[in-house]
Parts: structure tokens; sequence; C-alpha cells
């Protein structure tokens, strides 16, 4: 019987984990620059969490979500992002009492939705995500745009652009969200059936829809920018202040609304303007969600961040010829002619390793050219060959690869003549 | 409304992740040594993937399995173990074809199954193990045994233990399950209902019975030790000469047979002796799995691995009294006076950060001595104050929190004094 991968989902193969291992430290260094801390959330939560936050009109919720019944009759959901449980663990966790505010976290790890299969959207995707919960200084919507812009940088990417719009506060929302649905309900016959239940619950995600998309209302829908009250653009003038400031430039849409309940404020996102790159130029999400703690049981803090996909940074710097370096796998590998040799090989393999040197051997008692082939093809920077002469006399023969040299080392200074040569 | 994590699993926060980054960075190094490469499979897998391969009668199987059916209605079950899927994508992706055998693998990440809760176990709890396929040379079972125990080296772990056994191959197993048979079937009804189920099944795994563990026929029941024919014997052997070699000591225990029913010849475990360590003292298991291949589908390729707990391996340290050493978190901390000085505090961090300074700053407002508080929190090594004056002279104070030294520093020569401070 043959198995698969289930659809939607993939195996990140060696031939491709070390480019993800790559991106991960990126992370983990630029997120030490920032002052962000890692948190890790379980793989799945109570639904209810997810129905609370994300908005039970969005695709998301409707659609998206793997969600099953645990043993002990529970209903629980993959997550199918990483903000909510980050803020559950935020209120649970009462971090709004540590001493220093915001809490700045990050995370990093695979989020489920069961979306239609198509190019670079996968039903299992993994997403590195910061929030800064506790501040609504506008300065800290910067550092986190900020923060997702180094990590762009230092995986080399040049073709993106920010994107960046406010949805205002709830006053300013709600005086949007009445004129839409005075835009809206005169015509609503013409949408789909998603559209005529979001024109009750939640009007703003009709300009959301995929299948009304073109319908001429969209154009003439009242902005959200006409609606933003004093408070709201003020506060949206200073952040586009500081980004002036540290010279992150920007594109004003104010049709960016983001396919999630809880943003309010600074909505942005991050676009790869590659040619190379696919239909879905997205690379990155995010927002400010002052509410959603207390939606989530907590004291009001007021908490902004992003959701980065790891694997459209991957298609990006594809898309820009951009790629990472891949170290030589292999600093000796140990080339046996017999069963005594390939004993005494292994015992060798052992201590150079336990020394920190990156050793292997053959275990497939192959002949020395087959040998001597996978050496050539793990890029090994020295070569032992051990045979009936070297086990009887407490040697071995040491192959430089580099620059060709070869001489007979005993076995008790074997260790440190690779260390010498590996300098 | 008040939200929990999961009952069996857990947020790791801060405080605690950074110990879970140390033990992944010894995880990639020892790796790297032994030339192990990451594969990443996906956190779920067609349910009659570990049907097949764990066993039908075993625990995770009939009682343990996180299994749902997906919105294409296809069962599906959150991955209860890590060996199976890393087997069902060799298979699939071919690497038996790879030009280096055998195919050398590792993976770390969640796996679930829905047990009791007790201390030290989690519904969702996280595994490293490694898989060498396509090598029956019992020296690559030393090799994997051999890895284990440089982790818990490195981790400075010293109380601990390996214990060894062979379960033989399928001819012997065949002879000790009918012996098996043979000892149990007159007295079977004094066992519970499940070993009576197994007894037809699969009698070894009576011996692994939580309930029946007293009942004195087990302790008279056949030993495998006893069944193992001529080659098992000497497969078994080699792998003791080589342990011997390397200087890996050993345990015999006839009854270790592990829960999961793919295992044949080799199978460990590793224990802690560490006083302080509660009623579960395994650490890692693991075995041979010939057989493993073929039975998802691929070809005939022998493999051996291992399945360690990163949870424990942290219990067993703090058991221990070892512990990680946690780095400064900060180079330079910028305290800011009123909102002029935040601004331009703001700019300079931002540039601070894109020189590969870690750097931070106050977000709320607060006064001169609740930032200087958090730059001590943060063990900052520098500290920069910013007011009225700082901002209209272009330039900054400077303060060194190793040696006190103060000095006022141009804003254009902050970058290089702070990397010449912080040599």
């Amino acid at each position: 019987m043959n198995f698969k991968v289930p659809r939607g989902t993939q195996d990140i193969l060696p031939s491709e984990s070390w480019k993800w291992q790559q991106v991960e430290s990126i992370i983990r260094e630029v997120c030490d620059m920032y002052r962000y801390k890692e948190i890790r959330t379980p793989i799945f939560e109570q639904t209810e969490v997810f129905l609370r936050t994300v908005g039970d009109t969005t695709d998301i919720v409707t659609k998206e979500m793997y969600t099953f019944t645990d043993r002990g009759n529970r209903s629980m959901t993959l997550r199918p992002e990483g903000t909510a449980p980050v803020v559950r663990s935020f209120v649970e966790n009462k971090m709004f009492g540590y001493p220093d505010q915001p809490v700045k976290l990050y995370y990093q790890g695979p989020m489920f939705r069961y979306e239609r299969q198509q190019a670079g959207r996968y039903r299992q995707f993994v997403q590195f995500g910061v929030e800064a919960i506790g501040s609504a200084d506008p300065a800290i919507d910067v550092e986190v745009i900020s923060l997702a812009m180094e990590v762009y940088k230092r995986a080399g990417l040049k073709d993106i652009k920010l994107v960046l719009n406010s949805l205002g506060d709830i006053e300013s929302r709600n005086a949007h969200k009445n004129a839409l649905v005075a835009h809206f309900t005169p015509s609503i016959g013409e949408f789909c059936k998603d559209c005529q239940s979001r024109l009750e619950k939640n009007p703003l995600r009709i300009l959301d829809c995929k299948v009304d998309h073109k319908n001429p209302l969209m154009a003439t829908a009242p902005s959200l920018t006409d609606y933003l009250n004093e408070e709201s653009k003020t506060y949206f003038d200073q952040v586009k202040s500081y980004l002036d400031d540290v010279g992150i430039g920007y594109e004003l849409d104010p049709n960016l609304v983001r396919g999630l309940d809880y943003y309010n404020h600074t909505a942005f996102e991050i676009m790869s303007t590659s040619d190379g790159f696919g239909a879905i130029t997205t690379l990155c999400g995010g927002g400010r969600y002052n509410g959603l703690a207390e939606e989530l049981g907590g004291p009001a803090a007021p908490g902004i961040g992003f959701g980065m996909s790891i694997e459209r940074l991957l298609l990006a710097m594809d898309a820009e010829g951009k790629s990472f370096k891949q170290e030589s796998e292999l600093d000796v590998y140990i080339v046996t002619l017999d069963t005594p040799a390939h004993r005494k090989g292994f015992k060798l393999l052992n201590e150079f390793r336990s020394a920190g040197i990156r050793a292997d051997m053959d275990y497939m008692d192959r002949k020395m050219k087959a040998q001597m082939k996978s050496a050539d093809r793990f890029n090994a920077k020295l070569v032992i060959v051990i045979g009936e002469d070297e086990v009887n006399g407490n040697v071995v023969q040491l192959k430089n690869m580099g620059d060709g040299s070869q001489e007979q080392v005993s076995d008790e200074n074997i260790i440190e003549t690779i260390k010498e040569q590996l300098k």
C-alpha cells in the first residue's frame, strides 16, 4: 500500500530544509536585536478562541478551519493564525502584569487553513509573527513594521513594498459601517449570498469578497479614510511620521482591510513587486488590534503584530534570484577497506564527532571507489583511508582534498592533525 | 469570557523558550557532526499510516490518537510519533534511490497523544528523533545511540544509562510468540480484557501491560532472548561489540519491548538515574525497524532510529541541577525625557538595530526612573539618555553600565562609539 503526504501539505526534505533553517536563524537574530522573545502556543486551541476573535463571518472561520472534537468531547481547532492564541496566552498568563510593557513576543510554526489548492498556498503553512501587546504608542507600530522589513532585508529581498491603511477606532468604524450599509442595501440583491449575510453582520467584509470584487458598487463604496475621527487621523499621521523618520517608504491603500475582524487603526501588508512572483503577492500582513485582549477576557491591552509566510519569503527569494549559501557538509570522510578497518574507522569516527569534527563513513560495505564518490558528494575537506596496513600499524592515511596533499598520521595524533588542517 | 490552554498542552513562555532554543541548537550541532539532515513532515497524516505501522493493538492506536475527518472526508491523525511519517516520506520521495545510503534524517516538533494527565506527560509533546534508513550494518545502530548520548552529554547530563535488548528478527519473534501464547493461554482469564485480545493479535504486548504488570506469570514468561536465532544473536553481539569499542556502557533488559509494533533486532532506551527525577525515567527510546519501509509500500530498506522527549531532557537537567547560561538581553537601552527626545530616540533605535546592536526603548511614556529600571531588568550594557539639550545639540549621553563611565557623544559618532564599548 502506498501513502502520500496529505493534500495541500508538504514534506520539507533535506534539499530544502537547510534554507528554512537559514530563514529561522535570520528571524532569531532580528528578534534578538529588537528584544522580541519567543512564545510557543499549542498547535490547537479551543475553537471558541477563533470564533470570538477572527470573526464568525470571515472565510477563515466559515470555510477553512480544521475543527475536531477531542476524546473529552471538546471542540478544538488547529490554529488558523497566530495572534489569537498569543493574546489568549497573554491574558491567561497575566502578562499584563509584567513590569515591562509592552510585552514583545514572536512565534513561528505551522498554521492550518483548509483552502482551495493553488500555487503558493498550502493547507499547512508556516508563519513567523510578532506581537507587541500593552502599548498604544504609534512608534511601536513602526517598530513592528521595521522588524518585518529587516527580516526581508537580511534575506536579500529588494523588490518589496509596504502598503498601509488605517481602519480607525471603533467610533470611526461604526460611522463607516453605517455608510456602507446605506451604500450597498439598495442593490444587495446583485451580490453573492455571503455578501448578503455580511451586510448585517460585518459590511466591511463585502469589500474583501472574492466573488463580487468586480461589481461597480465596490469602486464607489464609501472609503473608511473619509470616516476617520480626529483621534484616529492623528494616530495614523503619527505612524506615517515615524515611518518617514526611519526611512521606510509606503503606499496608501484605502481598500486594505485584512481578512480578520480584530484589526483597527494601522493595517499593513508587505508585498513582493518582483516580476517573477506569482499572483498572490502579499508576503506579510498585520495591524493593530486594540480590544482583542478584552475580547479574550483580559484587561485593556492595545496590541499590534504581523504574520509572515515563510513559504512566500522563500518563493520571493527565488523570484529575485536570491539564495542562501550552503556550507560544506563534512570535514572528514573515512574510507575503510575491510571489516577490521571498518571497526577501527567507526571508533575514530566517534572520537572525531565528540571532538566537534563533522565526520561520516560508509555503512554499506562498498568498494573504495564508491566510498570516494560519497566523500566527493559530501564535499568532504579531508579523507582518511584505512586498510590492513593501517590497522596493523596504528596509523591512517590522511588526504587533504583542497591541496591534494597526503600523509600518514598515527592514531594518537590524528585529531590534532585534522584540526590543524581544518584551520 | 476566559480561555485556557487546552488540557494536557502548555504554552512555552519567554522565561522558558530560551532553554528550548538552546536544546535545539545542541541538536542541530550534533546532527551536523553526524551528517543527519533535517526533514519536516506535516503535523497530520492519513490515519492509515499509523494503523499499519504503530500497530492496531497498541495503546497509542486504540486509545490515544487525535483522529479527525477533514473537510474532504478523509480520516487524518495528528502524528503520535515521528518514525512512520518519516518512512512514509522516504518511500513517497523515493529516497531509496539517493546515491548515498543510508539516508540519515532528523526531525523535531510536536507529537500528540491523548494520554491520562500526569507529571512529565503532555498531550502535545515535543520530540527530537533521527532515522537512518537503508543500512543493516550493526555499526549504524551504535551511531544512532551515540548521537543520542552526545546530545545528553552536551546538555550536561551525567546520570543516565543505556538499556538494551534485542527483539530478534521475524523468525525469532514468531518462535517467541508461540511460546508466549503457550505460557499465557491456560490463565488468560486472570488478565485484563486488553491482554485477552492481545493474546491472539500480539502476545508480546501483554508484557507491556500497565494493568497486569504484577501478575506472577509476567515474571516467568518466556524471554525473547532465549528464542533468538543465530543470525539475530550474531547481529546483537556485533552491536554490543561496537558499543564496547566506542566506550558506551549499557545494561541488558530482556523485558524491554517498546510500545510500537514495528521494532525488531536492537531496541533501546536511555533513562535518567537521577534521584530528583520523577516516576517516568525514560528520556529516549528507539530501535531497529527492518520491514517498515515495505509496510509503507516501498522496497526493503532496513532502518533504525529513536525519539527523544525535549520536555524530559529539560526535566532531567533540572533534576541534575544543570542549567543553560542566559545571555544579557540588551546592548543598549535608550531613555528619553520628552516627546521630541522620544522621536529622536526611535530613529536612533532603528539605526542601532540595523547595525546589529540589540537595542530597545520605552513605549509607555514613563518617567526617567522607570525607564532606568527597565534598562536594569534587561541587563543592558549601555544606556543612552536623551533630553531637550541632547535633541538641540545633536548629541546623546552614553553611560556604560559595566564601569559606570559616562560621556557625551555626537549623533554621527554614536554607532561607532557603541561598537567600540561593546567589544
